[in-house]
């Protein structure tokens, strides 16, 4: 009985020890978790220079799903970036305004977690969300709608007037406090999952299967790209060791360096169809492309299968979103055009 | 004292006397309350073919906000139907996929209250919510899905496919179940008013110029179409007294016997544009239009003004609705396609 016990003992340490390894070695790895401490998170996803406030985040949801901020007033932000799914359209282009397609073949990335990343769009062309959200509400392809458009959907409208004003009390209403309003928003937009709860501590958070696939995603090189918070997010060449199989779907060549924005992986199972131009719906096939093209790998069967298990406990919990009521327009709210 | 004291029991004699004339004469008229009573509304709205279920309910909502029923994944019953706004995409044409628009040049009904319509569709050719519901689904001009792929949408999808099975124990998954279940869902978009509570009892409800406005909407005329529970939602002759001012946007003509379906005026301070080819964007410019063409009156700026007055106290209260997450595609999942 006392052998017994004591082996159990041991046994239990070894586990926590490897356990404990493991965690150690995914934050060497580079891998970091969403802080489970709401101040902690707060710091985090806040903006110095657009604070998140309860107000901004209030007017920034109902930009976020206002039709009225595109030209038809069809289009909003939500319909490429979807809250019901995967904060993407599942489909590979990008699809707006007169059913035109981003003339490059991109696929809309995904709004959760977008926060984490150091760059927005694929070309990283942009700093930041609060910026990034001015893009779509102009672009031809996307919403269509002039910026001045925008903000006089926005000021023709009292109760939107009087929110900006109290929000942004010493800003003029323009694009870009548009813009301030909805990433507010959209930094709000994390989704936790057993993921973090293990690199948070929690040892049984994940499987025995999906702790070897974290350590297969390790130990293969994937967090050479998919590291940090978002596992994604930074600038990266694209293709490193091999050309990309689906190369010729559309034009895109990354950022002036060929450099290209690393999609996050949490979520990645509601993500499909995967890679810049939305080429693979797979994400078994995805992960074999990704090692061949960016490692240089064939990867076994096995592999593949282990990382699938570990990328499946990247799929968090969702914020609860009661669906906005937008205020009515007025007669000097700006006429929606389909043309 | 006594006297004053007399004087002002006689006052509100008359006027309680007064309002509760207005109330039965607008009972007579055929107005109709939302019942404030919570087992006798769900009697109104309730379909005995298809009872409202809470998750049946539930079920219906994600399948309202589920754009996969579209051919292309980007459309689902809220684009039209949007629930953040009246109820409807507030542009004058129906617009679908591949930008096409309704080839009659037809409006988008609000969905909120339209359980209180007799009949749906302009030309009324569908019976009820749960048969209505199937129509846009696989309309070309709109998400222009094939019946089968929707079903196939459902079914690849284990935890819609266990839904429906709950739900719908003895029923095959058909397009009729899809319909059947966001029927359910549409039937509890109510929007109870001041002018419920008013004729339900509330004397206070509404303002000594909304009742004015009351008595010119039935003096001149208005219930004689814009009657019931919806205010409107049954088949009528249109045009009656003149011919409609932009009868020529369009080629709408009515069933096939000429006749329209009369919209509801709950929320119609949201609803614009107006009419069966959303012509008309004015609140105050359709009341006048309707004068002339369907009763055949020139209404004074005074009649219009009261009206409108009137028509604002329509505007309800939404039900809260949580944005649903949608369950994830599987590999049998039918792929979008844009074309």
């Amino acid at each position: 009985m006392r052998k017994t016990l004591s082996l159990v003992i041991l046994s239990s340490t070894i586990s926590l020890y490897a356990s404990n390894n493991l965690v150690q070695e995914a934050l060497k790895a580079g891998l970091k978790p969403i802080p489970k401490d709401k101040q902690e998170l707060k710091k985090l996803i806040d903006n110095p220079k657009n604070p998140i406030t309860k107000e901004k985040v209030e007017l920034g949801k109902k930009l976020y799903f206002e039709p009225r901020l595109s030209k038809s007033a069809l289009i909003s932000c939500n319909t490429c970036h979807n809250l019901a799914t995967g904060g993407d359209d599942n489909i590979p282009v990008a699809t707006g305004h007169k059913w035109r397609q981003n003339p490059h073949h991109l696929n809309s990335p995904t709004v959760f977690n977008a926060v984490f990343a150091k760059r927005q769009f694929w070309d990283g062309r942009s700093p930041d969300l609060e910026d990034q959200a001015t893009g779509p509400i102009q672009a031809a392809p996307e919403m269509d709608m002039h910026k001045d458009m925008a903000v006089k959907v926005v000021t023709s409208i009292p109760e939107y007037k009087k929110s900006f004003e109290k929000v942004f009390p010493n800003e003029k209403i323009t694009i870009k406090t548009i813009g301030k309003a909805i990433g507010a928003f959209e930094r709000t937009l994390v989704t936790p999952s057993r993921f973090d709860d293990y690199l948070n501590g929690d040892e049984n958070a994940l499987t025995k299967e999906e702790k070897e696939g974290l350590k297969t995603f390790i130990k293969v090189g994937c967090t050479s790209c998919h590291s940090g918070v978002a596992l994604g997010g930074t600038m990266q060449p694209f293709p490193v060791a091999k050309p990309y199989k689906y190369a010729n779907v559309g034009d895109f060549k990354g950022d002036k360096n060929g450099m290209v924005k690393t999609p996050t992986l949490r979520n990645v199972t509601q993500t499909a169809p995967y890679f810049h131009n939305g080429a693979v719906w797979s994400l078994k096939e995805a992960v074999k492309i990704m090692g061949e093209t960016q490692l240089g790998k064939t990867l076994s069967e096995k592999e593949i299968n282990s990382i699938v298990t570990f990328l499946k406990t990247l799929d968090g919990k969702k914020p609860e979103i009661t669906y906005p009521t937008l205020p009515n327009s007025t007669k000097d709210t700006p006429k929606p055009s389909l043309d």
